[in-house]
């Protein structure tokens, strides 16, 4: 990462900015990693000024690794992934910021996972971590699908699965529904052992509270617990009916990302299991390909885009 | 009720406390109704200070109405309902409360209820409302199940059907199932197409928001949309689970109480519905068959009260 750039070379800078953490990798034009950085979170859902201000941090903190400075910006050709960009009014108010790079691509995290999974060629993507989502991307078209928010969406996700053990587990306490190894597990895990409290303790639990369970579903089933084994095919069922959807697009191939994918694996339709590989390349990097793709549109003229190249 | 007792009359105060209302009716000994008053909420899980200010507001127009004043509280002999002291430290929390009142004896609000539906006898409740939950008392023994909060529990509840109705619709929208009149009613009620916008509406929703979507399941299943259907089965299930989980104590009769009541009703199992009564008076007046229950029962020495009677 010494390999400091020529003045006038062109650089990339890549985003993956999140609800939790904003991610960015600088490149020179070879995709050769010139720096890395790290902030807080990138998601305009909690405020434009956050995001702006998480990007700049990390981008500052690239460029130093890189051993350049803040007169570098103007040089930076940025793909930007962001959480909840997919929704047009976080989108218009990120196209509104007076960034100070040559360009800034901006597209949500799930596209940006997609080309750097492929290094920008056809596939897809399924995500599988606390929240759950797909996207494929094949020649001009996108197709987004799942995701949504938790517990109202995000089916099949590490939430999800939690939130099926907790309520499985109080209807068990309850003698609705048969014994099951995920009730000695959640106790041991909480420390609590009475109905009430355990009620209590995820009285306001969020989506990530409830995806620190999702490892104690597999570990029941694991053990031949019906009930556990129960909530995992229901779980697969989703991730297979978003890979099927997906797959309406012909995909080549698609990567699974994130938590659960290696547990989940198994239970995936055979056709669905075909067609897997790992993700080749970091979100961030795909935010890279797809600021290139965007500036190889715009010299066939498909694209207007802000900045000078 | 301008029907004034006599001051050396014994008086009854029924209390019905719950998270969003505190309702109270006095009575004289053979309980007719001299009086009622309403007011904020006293589950004592939101501040035993907020709780015990409802309670006594609402007494003190209870009090009025009858014609009578403060000066009266300690003639009260007092049954509480309370949501919340079915935990043991709210329970603690309320028996430390320097109460200005003859006797008080505190239950659950379910309890209150089903001494209420079936005036003291044995018997069973079941809520289906906002939440789910039920009870069971015959002779000694009180069972309680389900309950325990939204989304965790409250399984088969008004705001259970909601978080179906929206997570069916969301997945209908994005291809992963088949097409539904949930859609088209969801849309209509929200004023909401779009999928995003849908699920950004419901981002924080409480259980109430969630509950007052249930009525379009059943409004759906008439019109024979297959999937609505398939909600209102499983969660007629979950009924019908507490049901048989409240019979194993062999209750001569079982009330519904809740929103929801009418609606499940054609859906409970042939065993539920033969034992299914309308509940005979309010949880309020259930509340003070419960404190003379308790008095009863002190008289033969069996449970040791505060207050003089």
């Amino acid at each position: 990462m010494a390999l400091k750039p020529d003045k006038k070379d062109i650089l990339f800078l890549g985003i993956d900015g999140g609800g939790s953490k904003c991610k960015v990798v600088l490149t020179d034009s070879n995709m050769n990693i010139l720096g890395e950085g790290i902030a807080g979170p990138a998601n305009p859902v909690r405020g434009i000024d956050v995001a702006t201000n998480s990007i700049m941090e990390a981008t500052s903190q690239a460029l130093k690794v890189a051993g350049l400075g803040n007169e570098d910006f103007s040089r930076l050709h940025v793909g930007a992934g962001l959480a909840g960009v997919n929704v047009p009014y976080y989108y218009q108010l990120f196209q509104k910021w007076q960034h100070p790079f040559a360009a800034l691509y901006l597209t949500s995290d799930l596209h940006a996972a997609c080309f750097g999974a492929h290094q920008g060629q056809d596939g897809a993507v399924i995500i599988c971590g606390t929240g759950s989502c797909g996207l494929a991307a094949v020649g001009e078209q996108v197709l987004e699908v799942g995701g949504h928010g938790f517990p109202h969406g995000d089916n099949g996700s590490g939430a999800w699965f939690g939130l099926q053990l907790l309520q499985t587990v109080l209807r068990s306490k309850d003698g609705l529904t048969a014994a099951t190894l995920m009730t000695e597990l959640l106790q041991q895990h909480t420390g609590l052992q009475d109905t009430l409290a355990l009620a209590l303790h995820f009285m306001s639990a969020s989506a990530t509270d409830y995806a620190r369970l999702a490892p104690l579903v597999f570990q029941a089933a694991e053990q031949q617990d019906e009930l556990a084994q129960q909530i995992i095919v229901a779980g697969a069922a989703h991730i297979n009916a978003i890979a099927a959807r997906l797959m309406t697009l012909k995909p080549p191939a698609i990567s699974l990302i994130g938590g659960l994918c290696d547990k989940l694996r198994p239970y995936l339709a055979p056709a669905v299991q075909a067609l897997l590989v790992e993700a080749s390349q970091t979100p961030e990097l795909g935010a890279i390909w797809y600021a290139k793709s965007c500036e190889n549109a715009k010299f066939s003229g498909d694209i207007k885009v802000k900045g000078a190249v």
